[in-house]
């Protein structure tokens, strides 16, 4: 298998903070490009120990840069772009963690507004042991520390927003973005609506690890080396971005209240399902209803994002977008045995 | 090890409709106690066929039977009910679910009113093989059957709410109630706050399995053949009803909107894994972020349930409410054992 | 115009704390009867100074006493309770408002669940003038002074819930209950589904006057003396509390969250307006969409409240409920000119 | 008073239909300068006799056109614009209404996502009489006419958001945008912080009149022609809209769900009345729980707007941006005694 392979390493001054917007994109592929790029941390790099507050080392907007955009050859609104994730290392030897000043599900925000002072601003820094395939979690105030495995992610990935918008990179939607779920990991394929030639797909915001709602608001944020390999299929555009691994079909849905996050995505699924399968589509909400798995993204960003799961083999025979996710597994193999 | 083992088969005319409510037990037992029972489907086991639509052969409120309330001695307002499942067996051979007009999740409701019609009442009985461990899913209007996997589990426990109130037994709530939570399944301990004299435990509403948010209202509803031992920690009520199996704690929240279930299950799950870790409470509010789980336990419900999931590896040496689940495990292991 | 005019003074030990849950009904009327009847306050009259912080004095759950029930000779479920206001006066010259810990719209809850510390706990007592018709509010913290006019109002009215439930008095549900919204004040009629034999209906919580929402949790509380002139209309229940007044017809809907809220009393108004004026339902949909109005009643409660109001001068001809409302108008005209 | 006015008349090819996103303004005024502009409907004017079903004569994303954007000289990012409507005329004798797929807040919609069909796709022409102040409800399928009376006002206005964002024009949010208050009417002052030199302001979407949550997703709809007075306060730029007119002082919020616009918008309005009048925030907090209003904005965009009201009779003294609506208001006087 000879593989089409090209690097993205961004310069810091190339950093973008916004799906959508043009400019130009940072780099361009065909469709079957393996990708090995980089990506900064969602504080820019600049949180480094339990000193560096990010209010004070950071600047807003300048939060959650992406690596992008990547122009996709031949990528047509209407179309769908399937990002199979390769690989997701951590670049460097440490990681963090913060609360933030009114953002985090269990704190007032600016949208949960009330009388509260903040809670407090407190850094966590991570050892992060890449042979050992951990990260250390040391509470600031004593107690046990916790060795906690490394699970890579991204949080953020996305393409531009359809009708001339512009986002920015913490806000998960209809495009992707910072939809902040543990199921996008390595041997996962993502699929995307297309809104504008060439699709312009960003990604960024590792996490080294991620509970499930990103309760605090921010992840084991890590500096990551990833890889990739884009895929284009003409048309069948998902209104809301899928996910599939090797035993998962997922639907998401990014939208406040968490309900109706809950609904989009298992709206979603159960039309997929009845899609794939050949049922009615109240045999596939029954078939959903008994099988489905629900957890949740995040409940910390503008939206909140929830995930549909459907095991694969309660769908026998079914291959979803052609069987992409099995040719792109392929192609991640092949990288991975020649690298 | 000897066991003081007891039954409780109710009548039909035995059954309860609501928590709380006063009106004789159905039974008393001392903590410690193996209590073998039976309970009806959610539909009084009046739906039988694909023509047994619930709103002709079902009546309100007479729906969502349960089996109790057994008093468990010396048990006071502010105790703590721990309540292990030993084991949940399918009482018959067929099982059933159903739409049902204005429930469930993708379906204006009483409360999400709308101006939509009702989705069509549908009926799909499934066949329970209890040798294989299945149950067979049937499309109504063709595709290919499904065969799924029996994860037995009771979506209503709890006890009298506080207050003097009275809920429907379909309400799930701080006393536990129909929170139609997978995770309530054999091998678990669930822990519930006492509020009046005797605790008034009651249970039912068996699911052959249920998908994450039972998104089409009703799980795979069957009669079941249930064991639980009953135990009782003098004091320590946690304000919601909290689970524990030999892997995870998990706390739990019901209420409207979604995310508020969210904070209520992670904000307890923070503060009991931070007095067992000995941690501050940011600390563990940080170690929870990353480590924790949080899958969907209903939104169809007259309250939205949540589970936050806590791997009790995390948390080494702890041993919440002094250990209890282990020691109901090796109850349940003996009773098994001798059965 | 012989009027039944009849007295209800209830001892704090006849006070209650539940909508439901039997006990002997506290009077007994005929349907046209006149009730006048006190109330005690929310903080069952303990709250008299700044130093008489509510988490001191109060003790849960004795906590929003309402007085009742009075059994309504002849209602029965599927019919309609009629209850207008005559008249709300205060019953001493202070009135009281209160921060609590962890509730209202602007903190943390026990339901929207968080890590801060709760809000100080604060009371202000205000000076009522019932002959200016103003009570004055004095800033605790220093700042000008403001008279505000009396509006006085019931956050409280309600009757026995469906299918044996009880719930506490601060719950606004579809039995009515802690509705607190402004717009039940005198010269009001409220139309309340019965639930059982005699309606059994109640009502406390009076408010000097409060804003929509009650945002800080609390309004200008006070113990009231109140007239009601009580109706029946057999059949006809409504699914949800309906209020009307000389100018408005009103639905309201107490769900979380407040969308769902204001869905319910707005989809109430639409069919209600289609059905008087004889409308299609589309049609009444596209009246409401430009005439009604949506004022919130509260954001603090078990159940948030919204009301849908139409202006009936949009609906010439129609008269709800046959007219009950002019009648028991007429009803009160006669008891105040009496008086 | 010597008024500099001019006129802003764009061509079908010149509107707008986001915010922000850059291109040449097509208008720059001098703060103060009175504007008079046209604006054509949410539909474009293409939705003309009931037959005009908006899915087929409208395209997406061509909806919601708005007029501007207007640099105003001298605004940066920070400061305030105040915009202040003079007057608003339906420029047309008819105006439109209709019901849209997947649109409103009594039928399932992309995020609330559901499995039933849309409702009916219906249009309703309204007879506008100007000299009257009338517009005619006619029902499609029988039963009574109506006139209401016209009470115009904007959907929408706002300038480019912050953070390099662009927002399509029917999305409300921190910048203004679609938020659909009936508030939003002649005499009003609108409250905007800048986020982008010359603020960039932009507006259209007029009502002859709209109920309080645009229940069905369209109000009256009509080409309007506007007449507004720009002013520019540096510094002060509140975090939401606000908005004044002689009797309320007035907050707004637009996120989701509705509870969360209901804490933006009164959250700001205690901190605004804490700063005016000199308060403690919590002595604000009580004094705005008694004498605030809620009114919904709407509940159908993309989030929903909530309006905070206080009476300025209850902040004696007080001047809100250095009196500037004041001031406005009589320039609107000269303006309307000139014209």
């Amino acid at each position: 298998m000879t593989l089409e392979v090209v690097s993205l390493d961004p310069t810091p001054d190339q950093l973008r903070y916004t799906f959508g917007g043009g400019g130009e994109p940072l780099l361009r592929v065909q469709p079957g490009t393996v990708v090995e790029l980089t990506t900064e941390d969602c504080f820019g790099g600049r949180v480094r120990t339990v000193e560096d507050l990010p209010t004070r080392v950071c600047e807003f907007p300048y939060l959650n840069p992406v690596t992008g955009p990547v122009h996709v050859e031949g990528a047509e609104p209407g179309d769908t772009l399937a990002v199979h994730v390769i690989d997701i290392a951590p670049a460097r030897d440490w990681a963090v963690s913060t609360t933030f000043p009114h953002f985090g599900a269990l704190t007032a925000t600016h949208e949960t507004a009330m009388l509260h002072d903040p809670l407090e601003e407190v850094v966590w820094v991570y050892e992060v042991d890449r042979e050992a395939g951990t990260c250390l979690f040391r509470p600031r105030r004593g107690g046990p520390e916790v060795e906690l495995p490394l699970d890579c992610m991204h949080g953020t990935l996305g393409v531009a927003p359809a009708a001339g918008q512009v986002f920015m990179s913490i806000t998960p939607a209809a495009h992707g973005g910072n939809m902040d779920t543990p199921e996008l990991r390595a041997g996962t394929t993502v699929y995307l609506g297309v809104n504008v030639p060439g699709a312009q797909l960003s990604l960024g915001d590792g996490h080294c690890r991620q509970g499930e709602g990103e309760v605090c608001g921010t992840a084991v944020e890590a500096a990551m080396r990833t890889v990739v390999v884009v895929d284009l299929i003409k048309g069948g555009a998902p209104a809301w971005p899928r996910l599939e691994n090797d035993e998962f079909l997922m639907s998401t849905g990014s939208v406040r209240p968490l309900e109706d996050a809950y609904r989009v995505s298992q709206r979603d699924l159960v039309g997929w399902a009845a899609e794939l399968a050949g049922w009615d589509v109240l045999d596939a909400y029954q078939l959903v209803s008994q099988a489905g798995l629900a957890p949740v993204g995040n409940v910390v960003d503008t939206n909140y994002t929830m995930v549909a799961k459907l095991p694969k083999r309660f769908l026998p025979g079914a291959a979803a977008f052609d069987g992409v996710h099995a040719r792109l597994r392929e192609t991640g193999a092949a990288y991975l045995s020649q690298r």
